[in-house]
Protein backbone atom coordinates (compact mmCIF):
# COMPACT_ATOMS: atom_id res chain seq x y z
CA UNK A 1 0.00 0.00 0.00
CA UNK A 2 1.35 3.29 -0.47
CA UNK A 3 -0.06 5.02 2.23
CA UNK A 4 2.46 2.60 4.04
CA UNK A 5 5.37 4.14 2.15
CA UNK A 6 8.21 5.81 4.64
CA UNK A 7 8.07 9.80 4.10
CA UNK A 8 5.49 12.23 4.33
CA UNK A 9 2.75 12.92 1.34
CA UNK A 10 2.09 16.46 0.18
CA UNK A 11 -1.29 16.74 -1.44
CA UNK A 12 -2.04 19.89 -3.74
CA UNK A 13 -0.57 22.00 -6.52
CA UNK A 14 1.32 24.46 -4.72
CA UNK A 15 2.73 22.27 -1.76
CA UNK A 16 4.01 20.01 -4.13
CA UNK A 17 5.17 22.69 -6.84
CA UNK A 18 7.03 24.84 -3.60
CA UNK A 19 8.57 21.44 -2.65
CA UNK A 20 9.98 21.28 -6.08
CA UNK A 21 11.46 24.88 -5.89
CA UNK A 22 12.87 24.31 -2.72
CA UNK A 23 14.89 21.04 -3.84
CA UNK A 24 12.87 18.75 -1.89
CA UNK A 25 14.21 15.14 -2.29
CA UNK A 26 10.78 13.53 -3.37
CA UNK A 27 10.28 9.55 -3.78
CA UNK A 28 7.86 9.98 -6.37
CA UNK A 29 5.07 12.30 -7.84
CA UNK A 30 1.04 10.87 -8.46
CA UNK A 31 -1.38 12.82 -10.86
CA UNK A 32 -4.88 11.97 -11.09
CA UNK A 33 -6.01 10.72 -14.65
CA UNK A 34 -7.48 13.96 -16.32
CA UNK A 35 -6.16 16.30 -14.62
CA UNK A 36 -4.92 19.24 -16.34
CA UNK A 37 -3.69 23.10 -15.82
CA UNK A 38 -0.45 25.28 -16.23
CA UNK A 39 0.71 24.98 -12.81
CA UNK A 40 0.32 20.92 -13.17
CA UNK A 41 2.20 21.25 -16.50
CA UNK A 42 5.27 22.90 -14.22
CA UNK A 43 4.94 20.46 -11.68
CA UNK A 44 5.38 17.42 -14.35
CA UNK A 45 8.40 19.47 -16.34
CA UNK A 46 10.08 19.76 -12.99
CA UNK A 47 9.45 16.36 -12.04
CA UNK A 48 10.66 15.27 -15.48
CA UNK A 49 13.73 17.40 -15.38
CA UNK A 50 14.89 15.77 -11.62
CA UNK A 51 13.96 12.10 -12.87
CA UNK A 52 11.42 11.99 -9.63
CA UNK A 53 8.98 8.48 -10.34
CA UNK A 54 5.64 9.92 -11.82
CA UNK A 55 2.59 7.81 -11.85
CA UNK A 56 -1.00 8.20 -12.69
CA UNK A 57 -4.00 7.35 -10.61
CA UNK A 58 -7.44 7.03 -10.40
CA UNK A 59 -8.85 10.92 -9.12
CA UNK A 60 -10.98 8.51 -6.42
CA UNK A 61 -7.33 6.63 -5.23
CA UNK A 62 -6.20 9.80 -4.74
CA UNK A 63 -9.39 11.01 -2.96
CA UNK A 64 -8.32 7.96 -0.24
CA UNK A 65 -4.53 8.83 -0.19
CA UNK A 66 -5.55 12.50 0.95
CA UNK A 67 -5.87 13.57 4.72
CA UNK A 68 -6.12 17.68 4.57
CA UNK A 69 -9.13 17.48 2.04
CA UNK A 70 -7.82 19.13 -1.05
CA UNK A 71 -5.65 17.20 -3.35
CA UNK A 72 -6.52 19.38 -6.54
CA UNK A 73 -5.28 16.19 -8.59
CA UNK A 74 -1.28 15.86 -7.31
CA UNK A 75 0.08 14.43 -4.28
CA UNK A 76 4.06 13.47 -3.58
CA UNK A 77 5.92 11.45 -1.52
CA UNK A 78 8.66 13.36 0.30
CA UNK A 79 11.48 12.37 2.37
CA UNK A 80 10.44 13.24 6.18
CA UNK A 81 10.65 16.54 7.04
CA UNK A 82 13.78 17.48 8.83
CA UNK A 83 14.10 19.36 11.98
CA UNK A 84 17.23 20.74 13.04
CA UNK A 85 18.87 21.83 16.31
CA UNK A 86 18.55 25.14 17.55
CA UNK A 87 23.11 25.85 16.98
CA UNK A 88 21.85 24.83 13.10
CA UNK A 89 19.62 27.65 13.02
CA UNK A 90 22.14 30.44 14.50
CA UNK A 91 24.84 29.23 11.85
CA UNK A 92 22.55 30.41 9.00
CA UNK A 93 21.72 34.11 10.54
CA UNK A 94 26.08 34.06 10.90
CA UNK A 95 25.87 32.21 7.42
CA UNK A 96 23.80 35.43 6.01
CA UNK A 97 25.89 38.39 8.04
CA UNK A 98 22.48 38.86 9.96
CA UNK A 99 21.83 39.32 13.67
CA UNK A 100 19.64 36.25 14.50
CA UNK A 101 15.72 36.35 14.29
CA UNK A 102 13.98 33.53 15.73
CA UNK A 103 10.75 32.93 17.06
CA UNK A 104 10.10 30.17 19.42
CA UNK A 105 6.02 28.87 19.68
CA UNK A 106 4.81 28.19 23.28
CA UNK A 107 1.70 25.65 22.91
CA UNK A 108 0.66 26.49 19.74
CA UNK A 109 -1.48 23.60 18.67
CA UNK A 110 -3.27 24.78 15.68
CA UNK A 111 -1.10 23.41 12.52
CA UNK A 112 -2.56 26.57 10.34
CA UNK A 113 -1.32 29.04 12.97
CA UNK A 114 1.53 27.52 13.11
CA UNK A 115 2.18 27.07 9.45
CA UNK A 116 1.43 30.78 8.86
CA UNK A 117 3.69 31.84 11.21
CA UNK A 118 6.61 29.85 9.46
CA UNK A 119 5.17 31.83 6.59
CA UNK A 120 5.98 34.98 7.69
CA UNK A 121 9.32 34.23 9.28
CA UNK A 122 10.25 33.09 6.04
CA UNK A 123 8.76 35.93 3.98
CA UNK A 124 10.32 38.37 6.46
CA UNK A 125 13.58 37.52 6.37
CA UNK A 126 13.88 35.74 9.58
CA UNK A 127 16.27 32.55 10.47
CA UNK A 128 14.32 29.71 12.00
CA UNK A 129 11.22 28.74 13.99
CA UNK A 130 10.97 26.69 17.53
CA UNK A 131 8.82 24.21 18.57
CA UNK A 132 8.56 22.35 21.79
CA UNK A 133 8.28 19.02 21.23
CA UNK A 134 5.46 19.01 23.91
CA UNK A 135 1.81 20.63 23.13
CA UNK A 136 3.04 21.53 19.81
CA UNK A 137 1.39 21.03 16.48
CA UNK A 138 4.94 19.58 15.40
CA UNK A 139 6.16 19.53 11.58
CA UNK A 140 3.93 17.57 9.18
CA UNK A 141 1.74 17.84 6.61
CA UNK A 142 -1.01 20.41 7.32
CA UNK A 143 1.77 23.01 8.75
CA UNK A 144 3.99 22.80 5.56
CA UNK A 145 0.79 23.49 3.55
CA UNK A 146 -0.42 26.15 5.93
CA UNK A 147 2.80 28.05 5.61
CA UNK A 148 2.31 27.88 1.89
CA UNK A 149 5.75 25.92 1.15
CA UNK A 150 7.47 28.58 3.75
CA UNK A 151 8.41 25.59 5.49
CA UNK A 152 10.21 23.84 2.90
CA UNK A 153 12.73 26.71 2.73
CA UNK A 154 13.27 28.31 6.64
CA UNK A 155 14.89 25.61 9.26
CA UNK A 156 12.59 24.65 12.07
CA UNK A 157 13.88 22.98 15.30
CA UNK A 158 12.95 21.05 18.27
CA UNK A 159 13.65 21.38 21.27
CA UNK A 160 12.30 19.31 24.69
CA UNK A 161 10.48 22.29 26.26
CA UNK A 162 10.07 25.94 25.88
CA UNK A 163 12.01 26.54 29.45
CA UNK A 164 14.82 24.35 27.90
CA UNK A 165 14.25 26.12 24.85
CA UNK A 166 14.96 29.48 26.63
CA UNK A 167 17.65 28.41 28.34
CA UNK A 168 19.69 26.93 25.47
CA UNK A 169 19.02 30.44 23.28
CA UNK A 170 20.51 32.77 26.29
CA UNK A 171 23.65 30.32 26.75
CA UNK A 172 24.07 30.65 23.50
CA UNK A 173 24.13 34.43 23.44
CA UNK A 174 20.32 35.09 22.35
CA UNK A 175 18.13 38.01 24.12
CA UNK A 176 14.85 36.56 24.67
CA UNK A 177 11.59 38.63 24.38
CA UNK A 178 7.95 37.06 24.92
CA UNK A 179 4.74 38.54 24.34
CA UNK A 180 2.75 39.41 27.00
CA UNK A 181 0.18 42.04 27.51
CA UNK A 182 1.89 42.77 30.79
CA UNK A 183 5.32 43.99 29.16
CA UNK A 184 6.44 46.90 27.58
CA UNK A 185 4.93 48.43 24.72
CA UNK A 186 6.12 47.44 21.41
CA UNK A 187 6.20 50.89 20.07
CA UNK A 188 8.21 52.36 22.62
CA UNK A 189 10.23 50.15 24.06
CA UNK A 190 13.61 51.62 23.59
CA UNK A 191 15.26 48.06 23.93
CA UNK A 192 18.06 47.56 20.93
CA UNK A 193 16.06 45.13 18.56
CA UNK A 194 19.66 44.86 16.15
CA UNK A 195 20.51 41.88 19.25
CA UNK A 196 20.44 38.09 18.25
CA UNK A 197 16.77 37.83 19.25
CA UNK A 198 14.26 35.32 19.85
CA UNK A 199 10.84 36.28 20.25
CA UNK A 200 8.47 33.49 21.90
CA UNK A 201 4.43 33.74 21.52
CA UNK A 202 2.20 31.94 24.10
CA UNK A 203 -0.91 30.30 22.51
CA UNK A 204 -3.94 32.88 22.13
CA UNK A 205 -6.67 30.97 24.74
CA UNK A 206 -3.41 30.72 27.92
CA UNK A 207 -0.77 33.47 26.80
CA UNK A 208 2.91 32.02 27.70
CA UNK A 209 3.31 29.78 30.81
CA UNK A 210 4.41 31.67 34.18
CA UNK A 211 7.67 29.92 33.80
CA UNK A 212 8.37 30.74 30.02
CA UNK A 213 7.44 34.59 31.28
CA UNK A 214 10.11 34.48 34.05
CA UNK A 215 12.92 32.89 32.00
CA UNK A 216 12.23 35.61 29.24
CA UNK A 217 14.80 38.99 29.14
CA UNK A 218 12.26 40.66 28.54
CA UNK A 219 8.58 40.95 27.93
CA UNK A 220 6.84 43.09 25.27
CA UNK A 221 3.15 43.91 24.57
CA UNK A 222 1.29 44.74 21.03
CA UNK A 223 -1.16 48.02 22.01
CA UNK A 224 -4.53 46.58 22.40
CA UNK A 225 -7.74 49.12 22.38
CA UNK A 226 -10.68 47.05 21.45
CA UNK A 227 -13.38 45.13 23.80
CA UNK A 228 -12.02 41.92 22.30
CA UNK A 229 -8.82 41.34 24.19
CA UNK A 230 -6.69 39.27 22.23
CA UNK A 231 -4.96 39.16 18.55
CA UNK A 232 -5.03 35.87 16.33
CA UNK A 233 -1.55 34.12 17.15
CA UNK A 234 -0.34 34.44 13.75
CA UNK A 235 -1.51 38.00 13.46
CA UNK A 236 0.35 38.50 16.28
CA UNK A 237 3.52 37.45 15.29
CA UNK A 238 3.71 39.59 12.12
CA UNK A 239 3.35 42.45 14.05
CA UNK A 240 5.98 41.60 16.70
CA UNK A 241 8.28 40.33 13.73
CA UNK A 242 7.82 42.60 11.18
CA UNK A 243 8.24 45.91 13.78
CA UNK A 244 11.99 43.83 14.78
CA UNK A 245 12.70 44.57 10.93
CA UNK A 246 11.83 47.81 10.54
CA UNK A 247 13.70 48.45 13.78
CA UNK A 248 16.60 46.82 12.19
CA UNK A 249 16.58 48.42 8.72
CA UNK A 250 15.66 52.07 10.19
CA UNK A 251 19.07 51.70 12.57
CA UNK A 252 21.06 50.09 9.45
CA UNK A 253 20.05 53.31 7.63
CA UNK A 254 20.90 55.83 10.30
CA UNK A 255 24.20 53.88 10.49
CA UNK A 256 24.84 54.75 6.80
CA UNK A 257 24.21 58.02 7.51
CA UNK B 1 -37.90 23.58 13.43
CA UNK B 2 -35.79 25.89 15.56
CA UNK B 3 -33.14 25.47 12.47
CA UNK B 4 -35.68 27.72 9.99
CA UNK B 5 -36.33 30.63 12.65
CA UNK B 6 -34.98 33.68 11.34
CA UNK B 7 -31.67 35.04 12.47
CA UNK B 8 -28.74 33.44 12.89
CA UNK B 9 -26.92 30.66 14.66
CA UNK B 10 -24.39 31.47 16.98
CA UNK B 11 -22.32 28.44 18.03
CA UNK B 12 -19.34 27.61 20.74
CA UNK B 13 -18.75 29.38 24.01
CA UNK B 14 -16.95 32.62 23.30
CA UNK B 15 -19.40 33.62 20.48
CA UNK B 16 -22.18 33.33 22.28
CA UNK B 17 -19.96 35.05 25.39
CA UNK B 18 -19.04 38.07 23.16
CA UNK B 19 -22.60 38.46 21.71
CA UNK B 20 -23.81 38.90 25.29
CA UNK B 21 -21.08 41.25 26.04
CA UNK B 22 -21.50 42.79 23.05
CA UNK B 23 -25.07 43.08 24.06
CA UNK B 24 -26.38 41.75 20.95
CA UNK B 25 -30.03 40.90 21.06
CA UNK B 26 -30.30 37.05 21.59
CA UNK B 27 -33.78 35.36 20.87
CA UNK B 28 -32.83 32.75 22.56
CA UNK B 29 -29.94 30.00 24.01
CA UNK B 30 -29.80 26.56 23.70
CA UNK B 31 -27.46 24.83 26.37
CA UNK B 32 -26.60 20.74 25.60
CA UNK B 33 -27.82 18.68 28.81
CA UNK B 34 -24.86 18.11 31.43
CA UNK B 35 -22.45 20.78 29.34
CA UNK B 36 -20.72 22.36 32.19
CA UNK B 37 -17.91 24.71 33.18
CA UNK B 38 -17.17 27.99 34.15
CA UNK B 39 -17.59 29.87 31.00
CA UNK B 40 -21.45 28.31 30.82
CA UNK B 41 -21.99 29.10 34.07
CA UNK B 42 -21.17 32.73 33.36
CA UNK B 43 -23.54 32.58 30.15
CA UNK B 44 -26.23 31.37 32.17
CA UNK B 45 -26.07 34.15 34.72
CA UNK B 46 -25.93 36.76 31.86
CA UNK B 47 -28.62 34.98 29.70
CA UNK B 48 -30.56 34.80 32.96
CA UNK B 49 -30.16 38.10 33.93
CA UNK B 50 -31.22 39.80 30.31
CA UNK B 51 -34.50 37.27 30.36
CA UNK B 52 -33.35 35.99 27.43
CA UNK B 53 -35.07 32.36 26.58
CA UNK B 54 -33.30 29.90 27.85
CA UNK B 55 -33.57 25.78 26.50
CA UNK B 56 -32.09 22.31 27.31
CA UNK B 57 -31.75 20.16 24.33
CA UNK B 58 -29.68 17.01 23.75
CA UNK B 59 -26.67 17.44 22.81
CA UNK B 60 -27.00 14.82 19.67
CA UNK B 61 -29.60 17.77 18.52
CA UNK B 62 -27.21 20.70 18.57
CA UNK B 63 -24.61 18.46 17.06
CA UNK B 64 -27.72 18.25 14.09
CA UNK B 65 -28.13 22.01 14.28
CA UNK B 66 -24.73 23.29 13.97
CA UNK B 67 -22.91 23.94 10.82
CA UNK B 68 -19.39 25.17 11.68
CA UNK B 69 -18.51 21.75 13.64
CA UNK B 70 -17.74 23.02 16.96
CA UNK B 71 -21.04 24.40 19.25
CA UNK B 72 -18.70 23.11 22.69
CA UNK B 73 -22.48 22.46 24.16
CA UNK B 74 -24.09 25.71 23.42
CA UNK B 75 -25.81 28.05 20.63
CA UNK B 76 -27.53 30.75 20.59
CA UNK B 77 -30.11 32.01 18.16
CA UNK B 78 -29.25 36.13 17.71
CA UNK B 79 -30.89 38.96 15.88
CA UNK B 80 -29.31 39.03 12.12
CA UNK B 81 -26.11 41.05 11.78
CA UNK B 82 -26.79 44.26 10.49
CA UNK B 83 -24.16 46.65 8.66
CA UNK B 84 -24.19 49.34 7.98
CA UNK B 85 -23.26 52.70 5.26
CA UNK B 86 -19.35 53.81 4.75
CA UNK B 87 -21.29 56.70 6.08
CA UNK B 88 -21.86 55.03 9.59
CA UNK B 89 -18.17 54.29 10.01
CA UNK B 90 -17.42 57.63 9.19
CA UNK B 91 -19.47 59.03 11.92
CA UNK B 92 -18.09 56.14 13.85
CA UNK B 93 -14.83 57.71 13.84
CA UNK B 94 -15.85 61.69 14.46
CA UNK B 95 -17.47 60.31 17.33
CA UNK B 96 -14.41 59.04 18.90
CA UNK B 97 -12.69 62.21 17.45
CA UNK B 98 -10.16 60.37 15.35
CA UNK B 99 -9.13 60.20 12.38
CA UNK B 100 -10.86 57.18 10.51
CA UNK B 101 -8.66 53.81 9.98
CA UNK B 102 -11.13 51.82 7.77
CA UNK B 103 -10.23 48.60 5.77
CA UNK B 104 -11.72 47.10 2.81
CA UNK B 105 -11.11 43.86 1.23
CA UNK B 106 -11.19 43.07 -2.48
CA UNK B 107 -11.98 39.70 -3.48
CA UNK B 108 -11.46 37.57 0.08
CA UNK B 109 -13.13 34.87 0.43
CA UNK B 110 -12.43 32.68 3.19
CA UNK B 111 -14.48 33.41 5.76
CA UNK B 112 -11.32 32.52 8.69
CA UNK B 113 -9.51 35.33 7.15
CA UNK B 114 -12.44 38.01 6.95
CA UNK B 115 -12.96 37.27 10.53
CA UNK B 116 -9.49 37.51 11.35
CA UNK B 117 -8.92 40.99 10.17
CA UNK B 118 -12.32 42.12 11.44
CA UNK B 119 -10.95 40.93 14.78
CA UNK B 120 -7.46 42.96 14.20
CA UNK B 121 -9.23 46.15 12.97
CA UNK B 122 -11.52 46.14 16.34
CA UNK B 123 -8.29 44.89 18.62
CA UNK B 124 -5.85 47.85 17.09
CA UNK B 125 -8.95 50.44 17.41
CA UNK B 126 -9.86 50.90 13.91
CA UNK B 127 -13.29 52.36 12.85
CA UNK B 128 -14.87 49.24 10.66
CA UNK B 129 -14.45 47.09 7.78
CA UNK B 130 -15.85 47.54 4.47
CA UNK B 131 -16.85 44.38 2.35
CA UNK B 132 -17.79 44.52 -1.51
CA UNK B 133 -21.20 42.18 -2.36
CA UNK B 134 -19.36 40.18 -4.72
CA UNK B 135 -16.67 38.21 -4.41
CA UNK B 136 -16.46 38.44 -0.38
CA UNK B 137 -17.32 36.00 2.60
CA UNK B 138 -20.08 38.48 4.11
CA UNK B 139 -20.82 38.80 7.30
CA UNK B 140 -22.14 35.27 8.88
CA UNK B 141 -21.81 32.99 11.54
CA UNK B 142 -18.22 31.33 10.69
CA UNK B 143 -16.69 35.12 9.98
CA UNK B 144 -18.42 35.78 13.59
CA UNK B 145 -16.77 33.02 15.05
CA UNK B 146 -13.12 33.50 13.40
CA UNK B 147 -13.53 37.14 14.34
CA UNK B 148 -13.50 35.92 18.12
CA UNK B 149 -16.44 37.79 18.87
CA UNK B 150 -15.17 41.19 17.11
CA UNK B 151 -17.95 41.54 14.65
CA UNK B 152 -20.26 42.13 17.69
CA UNK B 153 -18.72 44.98 18.06
CA UNK B 154 -16.76 46.79 15.15
CA UNK B 155 -19.08 48.11 12.55
CA UNK B 156 -19.02 46.24 9.10
CA UNK B 157 -20.43 48.40 5.78
CA UNK B 158 -21.41 46.80 2.83
CA UNK B 159 -20.54 48.37 -1.02
CA UNK B 160 -21.56 47.46 -3.95
CA UNK B 161 -18.21 46.65 -5.25
CA UNK B 162 -14.48 47.28 -4.63
CA UNK B 163 -13.99 50.43 -7.32
CA UNK B 164 -17.53 51.74 -6.25
CA UNK B 165 -16.58 51.61 -2.51
CA UNK B 166 -13.12 53.55 -3.46
CA UNK B 167 -15.15 56.42 -5.27
CA UNK B 168 -17.07 56.83 -2.43
CA UNK B 169 -15.00 57.11 0.43
CA UNK B 170 -12.45 59.33 -1.46
CA UNK B 171 -15.67 61.86 -2.17
CA UNK B 172 -15.86 61.34 0.95
CA UNK B 173 -12.70 62.24 2.45
CA UNK B 174 -10.60 59.43 2.97
CA UNK B 175 -7.18 58.66 1.35
CA UNK B 176 -7.28 54.82 -0.11
CA UNK B 177 -4.31 52.95 -0.14
CA UNK B 178 -4.04 49.74 -1.61
CA UNK B 179 -1.78 47.22 -0.46
CA UNK B 180 0.60 46.10 -3.50
CA UNK B 181 3.96 44.47 -4.33
CA UNK B 182 5.24 47.60 -6.68
CA UNK B 183 3.28 50.35 -4.22
CA UNK B 184 6.21 52.27 -1.54
CA UNK B 185 7.80 50.76 0.90
CA UNK B 186 5.35 50.75 3.41
CA UNK B 187 8.46 51.23 6.40
CA UNK B 188 9.80 54.28 4.65
CA UNK B 189 7.14 56.08 2.77
CA UNK B 190 6.22 59.74 3.95
CA UNK B 191 2.78 59.92 3.24
CA UNK B 192 0.89 60.99 6.29
CA UNK B 193 -0.77 58.21 7.61
CA UNK B 194 -2.81 60.66 10.37
CA UNK B 195 -4.96 61.17 7.96
CA UNK B 196 -8.82 59.78 7.13
CA UNK B 197 -7.26 56.20 6.06
CA UNK B 198 -8.85 53.30 3.89
CA UNK B 199 -6.50 50.65 3.38
CA UNK B 200 -7.85 48.39 0.77
CA UNK B 201 -6.12 44.90 0.67
CA UNK B 202 -7.01 42.08 -2.22
CA UNK B 203 -6.78 38.43 -1.43
CA UNK B 204 -3.81 35.92 -1.35
CA UNK B 205 -3.58 34.20 -4.81
CA UNK B 206 -4.49 37.30 -7.17
CA UNK B 207 -4.38 40.58 -5.29
CA UNK B 208 -6.52 43.91 -5.66
CA UNK B 209 -7.72 43.91 -9.30
CA UNK B 210 -6.57 46.47 -11.40
CA UNK B 211 -9.06 48.52 -11.79
CA UNK B 212 -8.69 48.86 -7.73
CA UNK B 213 -5.34 49.80 -7.90
CA UNK B 214 -5.83 52.29 -10.41
CA UNK B 215 -8.27 54.11 -8.08
CA UNK B 216 -6.17 54.23 -4.94
CA UNK B 217 -4.38 57.16 -4.12
CA UNK B 218 -1.46 55.32 -3.09
CA UNK B 219 0.41 51.77 -3.07
CA UNK B 220 2.10 50.36 -0.45
CA UNK B 221 4.14 47.11 -0.12
CA UNK B 222 5.19 45.31 3.17
CA UNK B 223 8.87 44.46 2.40
CA UNK B 224 9.44 40.96 1.86
CA UNK B 225 12.97 38.74 1.39
CA UNK B 226 11.73 35.39 1.37
CA UNK B 227 11.33 32.75 -1.17
CA UNK B 228 7.65 32.30 -0.49
CA UNK B 229 6.04 35.53 -2.34
CA UNK B 230 3.31 36.41 0.18
CA UNK B 231 1.89 36.49 3.40
CA UNK B 232 -1.17 35.30 4.63
CA UNK B 233 -3.74 38.28 3.89
CA UNK B 234 -4.81 38.25 7.76
CA UNK B 235 -0.95 38.63 8.85
CA UNK B 236 -0.42 41.30 5.94
CA UNK B 237 -3.43 43.38 7.65
CA UNK B 238 -2.08 43.05 11.01
CA UNK B 239 1.38 44.28 9.45
CA UNK B 240 0.10 47.49 7.91
CA UNK B 241 -3.23 48.46 10.16
CA UNK B 242 -0.29 48.81 13.48
CA UNK B 243 1.71 50.13 11.50
CA UNK B 244 -0.47 53.14 10.82
CA UNK B 245 -1.52 53.06 14.38
CA UNK B 246 2.19 52.94 15.36
CA UNK B 247 3.09 56.27 13.23
CA UNK B 248 -0.34 58.10 14.68
CA UNK B 249 0.96 57.13 17.92
CA UNK B 250 4.06 58.50 17.03
CA UNK B 251 3.15 61.79 15.46
CA UNK B 252 0.82 62.35 18.27
CA UNK B 253 4.04 61.96 21.22
CA UNK B 254 5.88 64.67 19.01
CA UNK B 255 2.66 67.04 18.95
CA UNK B 256 2.71 66.98 22.68
CA UNK B 257 6.37 67.47 22.45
Amino acid sequence: MAAHERGEWLEGRNPVWEALQAGRKLKKVILAKKAHGPQLDAIIAGVQERGIPLEYWERRELDRLATTGRHQGVMALAEPLVTVTVDKLLAEARARGEEPLLLLLDGVEDPQNVGSIIRTVEVGGGHGVILPERRSAGLNATVVKASAGAANHLPVAMVKNTVRGIEELKAKGCWVIGADQAGDNLWTSTFDLNLPLCLVLGSEGKGLSRLAKEKCDLLLRIPMQGRVSSLNVSVAAGIMVYEVLRRRQQQAEQERG
